[in-house]
C-alpha cells in the first residue's frame, strides 16, 4: 500500500513575525496522522501571491494532499482565494449556499451583510465549497491529478470545524490509507543518551515497518513506537510486544504508557493507593503545588502548602528549628528534613515533601552556588533528601526541582511496593 | 537600504505529527523582526536528509539568513550534522571546547560521558561552533557566498540561550540592517478593541516610519511602538513623544514601559515602598504564589503562601471559621475574606491576598459553575473582594485568576497613593 503524504501551507505575517504561535499545524498533524497520513512538510508564508504560487508548487512533487489555512479574510491582504482561482486556471463565481450561510450568521449578530463580505460567496468555479457554519469564508476543495488541495480559513475553531466535519473523512474516503499506530512510553531520570545506549540492540532488531522516536522535553524522554501496516489488529499486537521488549529493558524509567504526564501518574498512584500528600516549599515558591494541583481531581489526594519564602516562615509554620537554621542554614539538608517531616504532620498526610535551594540569580555562595537545592521525601517509613545541582536559569532550576521532587515520590512509592 | 531575509527551518518528526507544537519559530520570529530582520518563510520537515537539503536550497534562493533547528541530538534519528557537513563539503572534527563542555554537563550531572554524547563534539570542519551552555549539542554557523547557515538544538531553552547569547548578535553585526527602535507600553485590564477605539485617532496621527502593534497575551495587551530609520538618537525621541501622548490617553491602564511582566513591576513598587505580601491560595493551587516568586529578588518582600486546598486546611491554617463554610461554602466572598485577612495576621505581612474558586472541569454547580471564583485583598485601610466569572479551562481559569489578584493588588497600592 502506497503511503499518503499531506502537507500544510499556513498564509499570514503573524506567523512568520511571530506574534502569533501556529497551534493549527499541530493539531492538524495529529489528525491526519490518526487516519494514517503522513504529514510530510508545514510551511508558513506570507500573503504573497508569488510565494502562495511557489509554494503549492513544490508541495505538489511531494505530497498527495495540500492543506492551506489562512488568507481567506475579507480585507486586501487576503491572497489566497484569488491565487488558487488563477492557479487552477478558473474564475469566481457566486456560490449561492454560501452566500446564504453568510448572510444568515450576519443576522443571528445582528449586523448588516457588508459587500465585503458578500464577496466571500464568490467561489473559484472548479472547487467543491467546503461549508463553514462557523465564519464567513468558506473552504475550497480542488482536485488535479490524483491530488487534493484544500483551502481552510486561519481561525482555528473554524478550520478544527470544518476538518472534523467534512474534510478528515472526505481524505480517509478519497485516499486508501495504510494502518498507522503509535505507542509512548513515558520516561523520567535517565538522559536521552543513556537511554539509548541502553535501547540500542533492541532498536536495531525492530522490523523495518517499527520505528522508534526519542522526544526528550523538560519533564523526561517519551518514546514513541511508529508502527505502520495493513492489519491494524497484527500491528497492534506487534506493537504490544515491542513495549513489552522496552519495558523489560528500563523497568525503572517507565511511569506511564500514553500522554500522561508525571504529575497525573503520580495522582492516579496516591489516587489509588488512597494515599495524601503536602508540600513545604521554598525555592520553588508555589510551582511544585502548582505542578500537582494543576491535574484535574487533585483535591482528592493534595492536601496544601505551606510556602515558606521567609526563614521566620519556615520557623513559625513549619516548626524548622531556630538551630538548624543557625547551624546548617536553609538550604541544607537538615533544613529540608525537618520542612517535609513537619508539613506531613501539620497538614496530617501520609506523604510530606519539601524543597530548599538558590533559584538564582542572587543569592549563591561559594560553597553553595545557585542551582544548589535539596529536597526531601517523608512518609510513615522515615525521610529521605537529595542534593540536586543545577547550574541553570532561575525559571529552569524551579521546574527541574519540582520534576526531581515528583520523581522522588514515584520512586519512593514504587519502592515501597517491592519491598 | 536593503531588506535582509532570513528563513527557519525545524527538523523533526516530532512537529509534523503535531506532538509538539512549534513554539521555537514564533520565538525566533519575534527576535528577528526585532533587530529589523524579516522572516520569509518557516518550513517543518522530517528528519530525512534529502528533505533537509531541498529545503536548504530553496530557503538560500529566498533568504540571506538560514537558522536551522532540531535533529542535533545523540540519536540515530538526528541527522542534520551530517547533512550540514555534506552540503558544505566538509567533514567531521573533534572541536576539544565542546567536548570540554559536554564533559563538564556530565560532570556536574553525575553522569559518566557516553560515546554517543562524545561524537556531539564532533563538529563540521568549515563551520564556526555555537557554543551550548545549556546543553549537550553545540550550534553551527556557516557562510557561504554571502549568505549565513546557522544551526541549534530543538531544545527551546537550548535555542533561546544560544541565538540571545551569541546568534543575534553576531547576525546584527554582520547584515547592516536599518535603526529599528521598539518602545513597549504594558497594558492590563482594557480588552484590544476598547483599547483600539481609544487610540484610533493617535494611531492614525503616527508618522508612516513609525508602526503600532497591538500584542494581546494573557497578561494583557503589549502595545508596540516600532520607528525605522537612519538616525537613532531622533527615532529615540519621536518614539518617547509618541509614548507620552499614549499614556495620556490611556493613563490607569499602563503598568510598565518595556518588557515588564506585571509581577515584576508590583514587585519594583512593593519593594520601593517596603511593603510585605503573603498569599493564601484554594483554586490557584500555588501559581499564583509562583508567579510571584518568577521574580529575582522577590524573597525581599514576598513572604509565603498557605496553599489551602482541602478545607480542614483552611480552618487550621487560615483559620476560616467553620460557620463561614458552612453557611457560604469555600467559594464565596466571605470565605475569601477571612483568608485574605487571616494569612495577612498570620505571616504579619503588610498585604494578604486569597483566592477560591472552582477552577474545573469538575465541581461546579447551577448556582456556582465553574470559572466562578472569588479573589480578595486586604491591607491595613481594610479588605475587597472580587467575584470573576470565567468560562475557561482549568489551565485558563488558574492563570487569569493570578492575573486578575496581580491587578487588584496594583489597583489597590495605586489607589492608595491617589488618595
Amino acid at each position: 500500500m502506497k503511503a499518503v503524504n499531506a502537507e500544510i501551507i499556513t498564509v499570514g505575517d503573524e506567523i512568520l513575525f511571530g506574534q502569533i504561535v501556529d497551534t493549527n499545524s499541530a493539531w492538524m498533524g495529529t489528525e491526519l496522522t490518526r487516519i494514517g497520513i503522513r504529514v510530510k512538510q508545514i510551511t508558513s508564508i506570507s500573503d504573497n501571491a508569488d510565494h502562495i504560487v511557489a509554494a503549492l508548487d513544490a508541495a505538489k512533487t511531494r505530497a498527495d494532499i495540500i492543506l492551506i489555512t489562512g488568507g481567506l479574510g475579507p480585507t486586501k491582504d487576503d491572497l489566497t482565494k484569488n491565487v488558487l482561482s488563477d492557479y487552477f486556471h478558473t474564475e469566481l463565481k457566486l456560490h449561492e449556499p454560501s452566500l446564504a450561510d453568510v448572510a444568515a450568521l450576519f443576522k443571528a449578530r445582528g449586523y448588516e451583510l457588508t459587500e465585503l463580505n458578500r464577496q466571500q460567496a464568490f467561489l473559484p468555479a472548479s472547487c467543491t465549497p467546503v461549508r463553514n457554519v462557523l465564519g464567513t469564508a468558506p473552504g475550497m476543495w480542488f482536485e488535479e491529478e490524483d491530488k487534493v488541495f484544500v483551502s481552510m480559513p486561519g481561525v482555528p475553531f473554524e478550520m478544527k470545524r470544518m476538518m472534523e466535519d467534512i474534510v478528515l473523512p472526505q481524505l480517509k474516503a478519497y485516499f486508501k490509507t495504510p494502518e498507522i499506530i503509535h505507542k509512548v512510553v513515558q520516561t523520567v531520570g535517565i538522559p536521552e543518551s543513556m537511554l539509548a545506549d541502553k535501547l540500542e540492540d533492541w532498536e536495531l532488531s525492530l522490523p523495518p515497518h517499527i520505528r522508534l522516536a526519542y522526544l526528550p522535553h523538560l519533564g523526561g524522554v517519551r518514546l514513541r513506537l511508529t508502527g505502520t501496516g495493513e492489519n491494524k489488529a497484527q500491528l497492534e499486537q506487534e506493537l504490544e510486544q515491542e513495549v513489552t521488549k522496552l519495558t523489560d529493558l528500563i523497568p525503572k524509567a517507565i511511569f506511564a504508557y500514553g500522554e500522561v504526564p508525571l504529575e497525573e501518574a503520580l495522582g492516579q498512584q496516591l489516587k489509588e493507593r488512597k494515599l495524601t500528600i503536602a508540600t513545604a516549599e521554598s525555592c520553588t515558591g508555589g510551582y511544585l503545588a502548582h505542578k500537582i494541583t494543576s491535574i484535574p481531581g487533585s483535591s482528592a489526594y493534595y492536601m496544601g502548602s505551606v510556602i515558606a519564602y521567609h526563614n521566620e516562615v519556615k520557623i513559625r509554620e513549619l516548626l524548622v528549628k531556630p538551630d538548624t537554621l543557625q547551624q546548617h542554614g536553609a538550604v541544607s539538608e537538615a533544613t529540608v528534613r525537618e520542612m517535609a517531616e513537619n508539613v506531613r504532620a501539620k497538614f496530617k498526610t501520609d506523604i510530606g515533601v519539601a524543597t530548599s535551594g538558590i533559584a538564582g540569580p542572587e543569592g549563591g555562595t561559594a560553597e553553595k552556588p545557585v542551582g544548589t537545592i535539596w529536597i526531601a521525601y517523608a512518609d510513615e517509613n522515615g525521610t529521605k533528601a537529595k542534593l540536586l545541582q543545577y547550574n541553570k536559569n532561575r525559571q529552569l532550576n524551579i521546574e527541574y526541582t519540582a520534576l526531581a521532587v515528583l520523581n522522588l515520590i514515584r520512586q519512593s512509592l514504587n519502592t515501597a511496593v517491592e519491598e
